[in-house]
Parts: structure tokens; C-alpha cells; sequence
């Protein structure tokens, strides 16, 4: 790891720790450097607070002059809430300054690096670069596409089951698989299943951790067949929004919008447009989803080319059935060669389990 | 790591760097350690030459006298070719004898202990156990129980496809996978496939590596429906030996033979009885035997507990498809508590694919 690469790994860790908290804004982590000696560390911490430069430069003071910054992301240029941050590096006379990644938006990517540059100030990018685009996957999104990042998660066999040809589930992976998907739903703003598994499992789909907050439960139902009595309608521990087709009972409508239930209609006759449901997210103002479905609803937003994120819990076990269901049903991809590629693959043990996330590589046979 | 297990180490490469040469034997290795100086190392290297500790004992002459010696295996307490080497140990004056694994015939495992315990020589065994054991599960399986170690490969998608639902499978996994897959056929005494596979593919079954030793090809085919003009058939590349059933057409397997197939009928009035196949290659001397069947050949031989390993290359791609085969089908298991659990897992990157390799643990219920 070179010195750079040091540095700027305290800055994303530091960035890191406000997980959670920076809504709607993104992590950034900041180090300042003089003299081989670390003068500043800083994060942004909270929408409406200082960004991270700012922080470190503070608690740098004087020894910022002539000294180095490492910032996760580019300062930005704009008078916002605290002022350009590009403006405070320049005048706090800093000499060189190393950025992992340029704004997201590329309407206003390279102004901040400009503003630095006029000022003869050296400017390095691209060190961890990865790392910090990862770090921020949602917003990169949202920001730039309003449109929600979407995590299709399933738990499943080595053999990619998510039943048994009986549909018994119960459990596929272990206990502690089974908490960290308790903190994805806590990460997500939203978690999307379909009536099949509202039916099945009358789930309440919350966040289940110390502190887990409970995403908003989207329920993909044609038809309007969610029972009135499902933990979904009655249990008040979160929003519960409906998305179903043009053609749906009115009557059942009305009788769960008197319930507090929210109900869209997509562009879908008979059934629910998935990418439809994505928009119309989006335009709400919903940043993230966790998709929980059953193998046909998967399959849809993966051939809608919705899924930006993959999380799968591969249990080490063979169940086998050639009826067992697969957590990707629908009629999937014609030639090997169009198949959906997973790139940026991560495996890690949990439990006895593996947790694999990996980023779909759409191709245009699907 | 502590000492013993860096000789011992050291023992395991040199008997690994034998595979392959040493068969019917197992791979053993040695190494004598005389005043904290390695002083002889050794390994079986060819059945009817010299034992792993014997080559050791000779390399450090005087100098075994009061040293200590690790050796892979028990060392052996029967006149074979070459001698007890539990003799040849006391006789060369070793004051202590660091074991792995015991002989793996509990008929005569701790024998080659007790004559070296008899003599007054310290004995440790269990370092790096799993790692000897490992190394000959073939010959482990094949002395104790007469019958073939069975490992089933497939190449899947991270959906656990083998083909999408058109069929279409070329190419799952990478080049670099299906080199490996050659490897694995070389190690392999038989490969056996089902009949479906032959009809479709026309498969050579051969390994096409350097140096690669072609496996016995075996087709479980109930009605002999294999065609005389196959690869199989007519390349002379290796043998290719047929099970097949009780009611299978005579006049066919009159032809097959003709043309120098062997053709074996199983317990199976008009199916094939798996575990009828394994017992009968074991009776056939075949110690090792590489499935790479289709779903239900898979699904038969893991539900009739004969699968010893799994080696799975897993392209990170997703196909779906309710249609698309996977590579298990039959029934399967009924309930998830049932589920054969893969046990001492590996999971190794090979080109952009994985690989991944377990041990099923096998339950009631199925």
C-alpha cells in the first residue's frame, strides 16, 4: 500500500462510520497530511453539517498550510449549506490534494478539481477510486438517474434453491445470515416482495436488529389479493405500499386505503410493470430497494434490467427437485452467451454460510 | 505454525508432489529432523519401490539415530514388499515418530503405533490430519469399503443451471474451468455420464491435458439406446463400458460388443441401479469415479448417499428460467432440515469462474 493509498483508506474508513447518517447526502472521509504527520481527519457527518474537508481542515488550523488533503470525494464547488469546499482548501493553503473519485454527477464533475487547479495546486484522482464509488453506490444512483439502487437479495441452496418441491424454506440459511439480512432491510428505504410471498409467509418484513430501522414494504399485487388481516395491513410497524395494475378492485382499494394503505396503479393492464414500480419510486423519492421476492418476481426486474445489486446467502447444502423452485423463475435467458455476467464478486463466510454480492453486467440479449 | 507442523508440511508436499504415480498406493511423505536440523526427507513414490520413511531413513544414515521422524501415515507394521517400516524405525534408533493420520483400515490401524511404542519411542499423532486424510480420500474409500470414491462436477450458473431454457449451455464456465475439469478426469479412474447426455452431446469424455490419462467412460443407458456410430463408440481413445438393465434389447448389446464394448446389466428391471453401479466397479478394481451427468444422474447417485465429493464451477451468471435444467432435479428432498450439508468447503477463483468443493453429509432423510 503506498502512502496515498494509507491515507486515503483512513479517510474511507472514516467515511464509512457515518453509515446511515448522512442522508440524503453521501459518506465522504477526509485526512490532511503534513510533513509525514497526519494534522487532520474528518467526515461528514450529518445533512446541514460541515462536509468532510471542512472538518479535517478545523481540526488541522494552522498545520493545513502547505500540507496534503485525501478526500473521498471531489470538494465541491458549489455555495451550498457551508460553502464550496474547494474554495476553503485553496485559501487554507493547501499544496496537493488527493481525491478517490470524481462527483458522481457529471453535469458538475471536474469543477471542484478546476477551482483547485487554477489555484496551482496539484491535484491527484483516482486512489481508491473503487472503493469509494462502491461505498456510495446508492446515491451515485439516485443522484444521478433518480432512480432507486435495487438489491435483489435471496437465500439459497448451492444448488439455487429457495424450497423444496413441498416449498419447505424453513430455514434455508443460518441464524446469522438470516441477522445480516435484518441489516440490509435496515440499510434500504424499501423492501419490495410480491403477493405470493405475502400469502405464503404473511411476512412482517421489519428490520429485526438493536436500532434496525424498518424499510417501507412494497407489495407488488395485481389483483389486490393481500389479505386485510396480514401483518402488512395491521401491524403499524411501517408503511405498507401497494403497486398493482390498471385493472384492480376498486372496492378492495378503497377498503385498504381506509386501513392507511398506499395504493398505485402502474401501466400495467393486468399485471404490475416492474419497471413502471422503479420510476414511480424513484419520483417519490425512495433511494433504495431491497428486492425479497419469489424466483418470477426476481426474474422480472432482472429482465427489466432493474437489479443494480446482487446479495445472495448460498447455504452449503443440495436439496435438489427438479419442481423445487429456484430464487429466478419467469423464462429466462435464450443463449448462454446473453446470460446477466456479476462483476465486482465478493464471497465471505457468515456462519456456516456464504454471502455473495457481485453487480450485473446487462448485454442486450436480455 | 508450529514446528511439527512445519515438518509435517513439508512431508505433505513431498508425498502430493507423487500423485498420480504411486496408485494402487496412497501418497505418503517423511521427513527426519535430527538437532533442530532436517536431515532426511523422503516419499512413496511408486508401488513395489521403497516406503515414504524408508527413502527418509536412507538419506539421513547415521544421523536418523535419536532424531524424530513425521511421517504422513502410520507407519506400516505388516511384511510387504519392503519391510515393516515401524521396524525399520526402532532399528535406525528414532526417539520420536510424529504422525498424521492412522492407517485408514481400522483392521490394522494403531499396529504400526504399538511396535513403536513398544520400543520406547514417543508417538504423536493428529498433526495435520485432515490434510493426510485428504490427500487419499481415494485410496481411503477404495481399502476400506471396496467401493469407487465418487465425485460429481458440474459447471454452473450462479442459479445452479446447467443449460438455459432452450438448452443452450456452451459456455457456462470459462476455458480456464474446463481445463480444470480435464484434470479432474485425468485423476479419475472412470467417468460416467447418463444416456441423455451421450444423445445430445456426442461427448469424447477424454482428458485434453498433457499428459492426461483417459478415464474408463461409462454410460448408464436402461435401454441401450447409445448410437454405434457415438465417440464413445468408435474413437478407441479408452475404454467404454455400458450399464445398463435387466430388460435391456440383446440384439443392441450383441452389436455394442461386437465393436469391443463392454456392457454390464444391473440389479434395475428397467432403469439402472446406481448403487448397483458402484458396487460393481468397485468389484471391477475402479477406485474413482467422475460424474458429470445431467440433473437426474446427479439427483440418483447424491439420493442414494454415493456421492463422496462435489466440485462445482460456478460462473458468476444468472440465466433464470423455470424451464432452464438444473444440475440436480429428481425429486429432491421433501423438507429442509433434510438437505444434504456440504462439509470442509473450499471456494478457489479459477479464470472469472469459482470453484467451489465439498464433502456431503448425508441424513435420514433422503
Amino acid at each position: 500500500m503506498s502512502n496515498h493509498e494509507f491515507y486515503m483508506d483512513l479517510a474511507l474508513k472514516n467515511a464509512q462510520a457515518m453509515k446511515g447518517q448522512t442522508d440524503p447526502n453521501p459518506l465522504v472521509g477526509s485526512v490532511i497530511v503534513n510533513d509525514n504527520r497526519i494534522v487532520g481527519v474528518g467526515a461528514h457527518m450529518k445533512a446541514g453539517e460541515a462536509h468532510a474537508e471542512i472538518n479535517a481542515l478545523r481540526m488541522a488550523g494552522d498545520k493545513a498550510k502547505g500540507g496534503t488533503i485525501y478526500v473521498t470525494l471531489e470538494p465541491c464547488s458549489h455555495h451550498g449549506r457551508t460553502g464550496p469546499c474547494a474554495i476553503a482548501i485553496v485559501e487554507a493553503g493547501i499544496k496537493k490534494v488527493v481525491i478517490a473519485t470524481l462527483d458522481p454527477n457529471p453535469i458538475v464533475a471536474g469543477n471542484g478539481v478546476k477551482i483547485l487547479e487554477d489555484a496551482g495546486i496539484e491535484v491527484i484522482t483516482g486512489i481508491k477510486e473503487e472503493e469509494s464509488i462502491q461505498m456510495n453506490e446508492v446515491f451515485n444512483k439516485y443522484i444521478i438517474k433518480q432512480k432507486p439502487f435495487i438489491t435483489l437479495k435471496s437465500g439459497i441452496t448451492l444448488d439455487g434453491k429457495v424450497a423444496s418441491h413441498s416449498f419447505n424454506s424453513k430455514w434455508i440459511t443460518s441464524e446469522q445470515a438470516r441477522l445480516d439480512v435484518h441489516q440490509l432491510r435496515s440499510e434500504n428505504k424499501a423492501i419490495l416482495v410480491g403477493i405470493n410471498t405475502v400469502l405464503k409467509d404473511d411476512p412482517a418484513l421489519t428490520a429485526r436488529i438493536p436500532n434496525g430501522r424498518n424499510p417501507i414494504r412494497i407489495v407488488m399485487d395485481s389483483k389486490l389479493r393481500i389479505p386485510l388481516n396480514s401483518q402488512l395491513i395491521t401491524d403499524n410497524q411501517a408503511e405498507t405500499w401497494i403497486f398493482t395494475s390498471q385493472n384492480h378492485d376498486q372496492d378492495k382499494r378503497s377498503k385498504l386505503e381506509a386501513l392507511g394503505i398506499s395504493i398505485f396503479a402502474t401501466t400495467g393492464i393486468d399485471s404490475v410493470n416492474p419497471t413502471d414500480v422503479a420510476t414511480q419510486l424513484g419520483e417519490k423519492g425512495v433511494s433504495s430497494v431491497l428486492i425479497e421476492g419469489g424466483g418470477n418476481i426476481n426474474a422480472a426486474f432482472l429482465e427489466n434490467k432493474l437489479i443494480d445489486k446482487v446479495v445472495l446467502y448460498v447455504a452449503p447444502k443440495l436439496i435438489g427437485g427438479s419442481e423445487a423452485p429456484s430464487f429466478l423463475e419467469g423464462t429466462g435467458i435464450d443463449k448462454m452467451k446473453d446470460a446477466v455476467e456479476l462483476t465486482n464478486i465478493t464471497i465471505s463466510p457468515i456462519g456456516p454460510d456464504f454471502k455473495f454480492t457481485g453487480y450485473p453486467i446487462y448485454k442486450d440479449g436480455i
